[in-house]
């Protein structure tokens, strides 16, 4: 493996709490900012994929592969790269993530578990191959992403 | 949705080519890239939990979810993010791929090929929960990773 990879990797490594049955990889403050940003995007490409299948020609796999990664997101813990104080820093550029992100857990709860739900049910809906269904929980999944963004992520 | 998310998307769907089967999104060149070092970096976060996992106490859980990320990721057809002339220009930072990608398409099918295998292998092996196999394993993806680095990644 060259450099930045491993640089990465190590440096994650290192960070992990270790000896905690719930160790979990934290990195370093741009680190976690720089994945969290990292996850969102690839997260924003399968959510374009998806609707240009369902406003385009339809293509089941594809759609299917899209709604796998954000169902895979989705369900891997990311609140782990949300360490208090990461409301200021830098990954690929400035977080936007508001400071009520650290005061409002009930709030932080709600949206994620929507978001969990929604794309769970995403990865379902896709693998019927129905593409008005699939339109349908594109919208309600597009809204539980607007649902984190409205209340916790500072605009451009 | 806001704004990054809304062009973001919007920009994405305009980019895939209406009307063929086969329609990807491929977006402006800087998306492309910018979606791709997103991808690898989301796997870099999935590889470094893995390996505080082998490393350090063992959370099933936390590998299964690494894993399923990878898996996503590497059967979500990437290639669609290389289009011609990708080998130049910048996503969050300078792209890195080599020119050679471009001319050495049985290389780029073998490590790809290689790459896909043992991310499904990964995820088959995380949902065991076996430690050990899980480590032989991350090895092995580690090794398919390094396969397409040494290729067709310049040196930083």
């Amino acid at each position: 493996m060259k450099k930045t990879f491993k640089t990465l990797v190590a440096g994650a490594a290192l960070a992990a709490i270790a000896g905690s049955a719930a160790a979990q990889v934290v990195g370093k403050m741009e680190d976690q900012i720089r994945w969290r940003q990292s996850a969102y995007h690839t997260m924003a490409w399968s959510m374009a994929r998806i609707k240009a299948n369902v406003e385009g020609t339809y293509n089941k796999e594809q759609v299917i592969e899209a709604a796998n990664v954000i169902q895979a997101i989705a369900n891997s813990k990311m609140g782990a790269l949300y360490q208090p104080g990461s409301d200021k820093g830098k990954g690929w550029k400035e977080t936007r993530l508001k400071h009520e992100f650290f005061t409002d857990k009930e709030g932080v709860g709600k949206v994620a578990a929507a978001f969990g739900k929604e794309a769970n049910e995403m990865a379902k809906v896709a693998a019927t191959g129905d593409a008005a269904a699939v339109k349908a929980q594109f919208g309600k999944l597009g809204e539980a992403c607007k649902g984190c963004h409205d209340k916790f992520r500072q605009e451009d």
